[in-house]
């Protein structure tokens, strides 16, 4: 069942079952695991650690690419494994833990964790925990549907663990693109310039006898939870589509846009269902992470190629693309997400850069993380690592949330992820400020006038002008800068009145 | 006098008064000077213009490199010429109309701005104003004592005016390396692996017939103003010194620790001058500014190469320098600031980035640009572009300010230049925090151990205790947040009781 994916016969004497294998994970380690989105994480191994932790308590400084499917980060906090965690995370249950302060989260822009455990700045994974589709004559690991930071974490580590997952399709083989920059002071360029450039190897290369341990498991990724469009949603992919119609009318863009990142998320989702209909041909993407849109796209006859670091889809789509991925396969690669958000590459692509905002506000500074400014949501992902170096940085939100509770346009961010140094387009529903070329007192005019919904625009006019007559270069009222934030927190409503 | 500075002899009939060139700028018109960080910047031009524009009023949009010297921002500024500025500035005239909203400032990282207008994403320069050493047999530039973003204004603009300045010694001539990325969507790797490579031209390679001016002018550069260390200064610089024995005794960092980034200013100053009496040999410098420290570190033999975008020197060292120019010129090289700050060769490097911040808060955000949240500086200059990208991002302040009536450090920034996920070390004359690798918790507790002065330590502790009850991954009291910053509005002072 699983000799024709463990393809070097020394290794065949290291298959052992998820217990035993989780048993080489010692209090105290730092583990490194495959998963980014969702995607590709390894299965069995961890959900065997959590079991046992609760018999005989451990703790370990789990890292992976991004955040874990399949209840995991769940079952790991609930069985008290995790100490630390990073980069990413998106589980209800981690979140909590990480917000009360049992479990201390290093939120990270995505390209930077695996170049700060190149140079020791952070400790070295003791053993890593991949899933494989299979190990190839040379003992190589050949991911699943992500990549993450799998290559550099089995690279780092003494030893690793691989998961061969039976329930993922062998010939997802071929699809990934393994490049590792080199060592400073002789790094080299990363030598990819279009989108499309296959640039390293097709698995992980390392010592076979590195490889301490092989699980088979059978379980499938999660599926996503993507929203459909709705008419909000919708009346931000419009807003933003029409402008691209302008950049290409100005021949400030071509026809095909440029590459594009969309964040994970329903507004970016219906911002890329959106080009569907859109009169844009031989659309790119250069992304994190490929999802239902992609192939949307690539049915549309929209879009030549997509490379991304993970592929993570809806139920439906999953078994409609992973059956026939030939289809798909000459026009998709999987890359380290080191590579897929290098600041090099996304400064030499020119990549057009879309992602969601908690916040922000008149001066265009974005909140991507922090609910009231001290409870954490996520993490910062890879927005940063797009946002500073794109093309074009897009963020999107509705205007409003809870109701109209809450406004996502306010006087000042409770906190800040992204700079208005590095954003240049906002959209909401009600419409798209271009921040391109704009002082402060200028940014706050556009935003006001188009990006604000009606019930907020007065209050927030209001605030802007009375700040604009205490003078400065971004002007503000100290005194009443936070006060929406403090009467959401005390009242349940930013504005008393509204 | 100039004919051998003006090689090309049919240009030699462009040559005209100041007041003439000045006169190709209209009202209304883009204009791209050369300058940064004080010098290089063109003098004559911009100050018949400001003279022209007393008696017959106009406005224009300037672009520079970065600050200009010889008080032309302020002339400019009395003269109402300047309705927008972009992207640095240090004066204080200019200073003033930008907080009171008379000039639209746009505070750009300084490795961005050519790339915008690359894009037409900005309004490209009808005319550039470049100073000169010299113009080539080929009519080609040969910029003075910075290259800023002279080479893409004169690309970029419909028309060049060069001033020649007689007070550059003429072996200048051969310090450049000008290289301009290829456009997008065929856009290469820039080719540079090592601070000593050259990857341009010696001069700036443009169409003699878009030379519309030559002006001769004969004025030196503003000399520095750097301050001495003193002992606070001092204090900054041993922490950080002896943390890179730290680095270099465990093997993070090698014996010449890597390439050196400092800003601006008497801390970084007296850091680099600390660098003298340390043990480590064969340093280099990929940085913007090349000061003082620079070149005594080249006559402490500690020096190896220096890589800028400007060399910027005090009246003591600007003769020894420039009059004994072959003793350093095989070590030292200019560049586009675009290529000196750029993200991808930063990272590729592995730069020690050495910054000053204004304040920064209990999580390590840090406040580069605006006084008390509202009132423009001087800019965020190119610590975004190096923070972002180095090795090592160190930002370095006094803990307290105005004799204690001001603590650098506060429980939230009023305002964010670089947000948590990019700075790894703060020092203060107090100690140093080194943040990497922490959740925002354990850099509260490192910062408050280590940077704040005695008289907030006890304050600032005792918000972070009370903030951490209520909870959060970054626990904050938002009520009492901005408090200092509004005491210090309302009374002078951050704490009544101090």
């Amino acid at each position: 069942m699983y000799r024709d994916r463990v393809r070097l016969p020394s290794l065949l004497e290291k298959v052992m079952s998820a217990e035993q294998a989780a048993a080489l994970i010692e209090d105290g380690m730092t583990v490194g695991m495959s998963g980014f989105t969702r995607a590709g994480e390894a299965k069995a191994v961890p959900r065997a650690l959590a079991e046992r932790a609760r018999q005989q308590p451990l703790k370990i400084s789990l890292m992976t690419g991004a955040s874990l499917g399949n209840d995991l980060d769940k079952q790991l906090t609930e069985a008290g494994v995790l100490a630390r965690r990073m980069p990413f995370q998106v589980d209800s249950t981690l979140r909590k833990a990480i917000n009360d302060g049992t479990v201390m989260f290093i939120d990270q822009h995505l390209s930077e964790t695996v170049e700060q455990l190149r140079n020791h700045q952070l400790k070295l994974p003791d053993i890593a925990v991949i899933e494989a589709v299979a190990i190839t004559e040379q003992g190589h690991i050949v991911p699943t549907t992500s990549v993450g930071n799998s290559a550099s974490f089995a690279i780092f580590a003494k030893r690793v663990i691989v998961e061969i997952n039976l329930a993922h399709n062998a010939n997802l083989e071929g699809l990934h693109d393994i490049y590792i920059p080199t060592y400073r002071p002789t790094r080299t360029p990363i030598p990819l310039t279009r989108v499309e450039d296959r640039i390293g190897l097709g698995a992980i290369p390392i010592p076979a006898e590195k490889i301490a341990a092989i699980v088979i498991s059978n379980q499938p990724d999660s599926p996503s939870t993507v929203l459909p469009p709705d008419s909000e949603t919708q009346a931000i992919a419009d807003h933003l589509i029409d402008f691209f119609k302008g950049e290409v009318a100005t021949g400030r863009m071509s026809n095909n846009l440029g590459p594009l990142q969309a964040g994970i998320g329903s507004i970016a989702n219906a911002v890329m269902c959106g080009l569907i209909e859109s009169p844009f041909e031989g659309l790119t993407m250069y992304s994190e992470v490929l999802q239902d849109s992609t192939f949307d796209l690539f049915d549309a006859g929209k879009l030549s190629f997509a490379s991304g670091s993970s592929i993570t889809l809806s139920a439906r789509r999953n078994a409609e693309v992973f059956g026939n991925l030939e289809k798909y396969k000459d026009r998709l690669v999987l890359r380290p997400q080191e590579i897929s958000n290098h600041p090099e590459v996304v400064r030499r692509l020119g990549i057009i850069g879309i992602n969601t905002a908690l916040e922000f506000d008149l001066y265009g500074n974005v909140n991507s993380t922090h609910v009231g400014g001290t409870r954490m949501m996520n993490g910062i992902g890879g927005s940063g690592d797009f946002a500073r170096n794109a093309h074009l940085a897009v963020f999107v939100t509705k205007s409003i949330a809870k109701g109209g509770a809450i406004s996502s346009v306010v006087p000042m961010v409770s906190h800040v992820d992204h700079t208005e140094h590095d954003v240049d387009i906002l959209v909401t529903e009600q419409g798209l400020a271009d921040l391109r070329g704009l002082a402060p007192r200028e940014r706050a005019r556009a935003i006001i006038d188009n990006c604000v919904h009606p019930d907020f625009r007065g209050p927030l006019n209001d605030y802007f002008e009375r700040a604009c007559t205490r003078g400065g270069h971004t002007p503000h009222i100290l005194r009443e800068a936070m006060e929406w934030h403090i009467n959401l927190e005390e009242t349940g409503r930013m504005l008393a009145a509204v």
